[in-house]
């Protein structure tokens, strides 16, 4: 494993404790820079690079590969492929998709993700793709002039700048941002409608303002992390687009606070981890105003009941209130299909409070690196 | 939630301590009554129903939609599928499944799996696919006229007999024999070759044996779990086809012995999980004899160099042997079609003599009920 070089690390703090809670804060920077809209409402096959239009009309199916957060981006992005373009799109590990026999699907574009550009096991997936396995490969990834960049036929630049923490935020969100451009494009070319297109983008230019509507829960989502201190374990839980969300703030509190988090589909809690759940096993609930918070409910109360502690984070138009043993965040209002990344950064904050007031190395978590060049 | 009847548990203990144990005990006669091959070395269609003939020869793909242990057991069949016919195969939870938006694939085979076949996501997920989603479906149960076996175009009963104890063991590794005579039938649509095949019901015919071997290793097994019992966490690694064997032995150690147990493809231990390792955190190993156990050693000693506490399950052909922090246990040689059932066997008496030493409720575990018939 290799680290960032230190001379990276003479990037300034800008008053911040923390390189990772500066880097929260520039998302809505970040991910104004990596939308590049300026006021169009248009986005361009070109972002993708040269040659980008042709190999989009060819494109039937998707394949990402990916790991840690980066492949939570996927698991987000299937969902948006799927809805919004009615395209086939299957996720999968790095270290697994390599090594496996694979079925072909036809006409299947390989979209690896990395931030670092250099993810051993995601570099050596688009390496050893087979002889016409896909039809062309794009990469997502933040730095330039990396070899992922470098060998793939189609790239996406984040515009996340320098991230220095170990445990990746800003890159993530931003990625998220690169795949609902993709599904904008895609999406054109299989039956989204100019109407539902325009919402997309209107949406997306609403993304900076909505995170920084975030951001200023900063003291709330505090009171919230001292909960935390003193557990050993977390439940996160989330439906539908959601899901890969608890799984990223899962991976971050695992990551930098040392605290056993796991993340659930909500539905398949009676299905075991509900034996886990007592008064030591804080339950984490993403819940957005959408149609599946009424079954989240029914979830949430299944864990009450069993002396769990419960927080819920939901968008304040679904009118949660704090309850004994249940205490609400209430998120700011923001369309739909752009909830993953506000929720994400909700709970970027919980882990980041949590693992400051355990006083771990917040930047430099123990045993992980920032890149993982070696498999 | 709705348990058993409670006269169903009027089935006698035959001497042993738990359902569970008995249960796990009976699969060698369990696989061979669902294999139901005699001398014969030809799996008929037939075994799937009338007119599965006719189906079977239009699959392109196989959805596979399932809730729990009988999801992981998908997870496997996902690597058999797509390595001995090269179908395309994605599997979800029926939770996640029925209420997302999903992209159509040409020529897919529905196939859901669900021990009582009473569960209610994963009968609402048959129910609710759109008109010519899918090309038809197939219930792999284990309780005839059940509610999926009713609704379903094409059936495979398991034989795994009635089974109590509310952590699925017989029911899955018989589930897993359904999964690989599936494979069988469907390769030889698309390109499996007759001395390929032959192997495949060779491995089959070995099965029950291979099984029982495994269970002879009780006391070795039990002598492991000692370490276990007064730890909280456990972390669970495999590869490849091991993977969902891995999460099926962490959610059988939640379930029953309330150990926060967590599952992951060891290729991803350093894109996060490897922060938690500590003493406190054992980390099982599952560890075939197969052309993975290489970069599984590499990531082993990522863990064991962490301060972590090794327990390794590997082919006796592997030749590893116990070292300072590091327990081998030496499974028998099978053919490594099977390893899946005979790993998944170990892992269940693992989870077992946990939880009896800790004193829990075996059978019967906090929170969870049989047969999940609510959402």
């Amino acid at each position: 494993m290799q680290r960032v070089s230190e001379a990276v690390e003479a990037v300034d703090l800008g008053g911040f404790e923390h390189y990772m809670l500066k880097e929260i804060h520039e998302q809505p920077r970040a991910l104004a820079a990596t939308l590049g809209l300026g006021s169009e409402h248009h986005i361009d096959d070109a972002r993708f690079g040269e040659g980008a239009s042709a190999v989009f009309d060819k494109v039937r199916a998707v394949q990402v590969v990916a790991c840690g957060t980066s492949y939570h981006a996927g698991l987000v992005a299937r969902y948006w492929l799927e809805e919004l373009c009615g395209i086939p799109c299957s996720v999968e590990v790095a270290s697994e998709f390599r090594y496996r026999s694979r079925a072909r699907r036809e006409g299947t574009l390989l979209v690896t993700v990395s931030q670092s550009g250099e993810t051993a096991d995601t570099l050596a997936a688009l390496r050893d793709q087979s002889e016409g396995e896909f039809i062309a490969s794009l990469v997502i990834a933040n730095v330039d002039h990396s070899s992922l960049v470098r060998e793939s036929d189609l790239v996406f630049l984040t515009r996340a700048g320098t991230e220095i923490g170990v445990a990746s935020t800003k890159a993530f969100t931003t990625q998220l941002v690169a795949f609902l451009m993709l599904a904008v494009v895609l999406g054109r070319r299989h039956g989204l409608s100019e109407v539902r297109e325009r919402e997309l983008v209107d949406a997306l230019h609403q993304l900076p303002d909505c995170v920084a509507s975030t951001l200023q829960l900063d003291a709330d989502i505090k009171r919230l992390s001292e909960a935390f201190i003193l557990k050993h374990h977390a439940l996160f839980l989330g439906r539908g687009i959601q899901y890969p969300v608890a799984a990223e703030g899962a991976l971050k509190l695992k990551e930098i606070s040392y605290i056993h988090a796991e993340a659930y589909p909500a539905g398949e809690l009676k299905h075991g981890p509900l034996a886990l759940v007592d008064a030591d096993m804080p339950v984490v609930a993403v819940a957005p105003g959408d149609e599946l918070l009424e079954k989240l409910k029914s979830n949430l109360e299944e864990v009450r009941s069993r002396g769990g502690e419960l927080f819920v984070f939901a968008d304040r138009k679904a009118g949660l209130r704090d309850e004994p043993r249940v205490h609400v965040l209430n998120m700011p209002h923001c369309p739909a299909v752009i909830q993953p990344v506000t929720y994400t950064v909700a709970l970027q904050l919980l882990s980041y409070h949590v693992a400051v007031q355990k006083g771990t190395d917040v930047d430099k978590p123990r045993n992980l690196a920032k890149s993982v060049t070696v498999e």
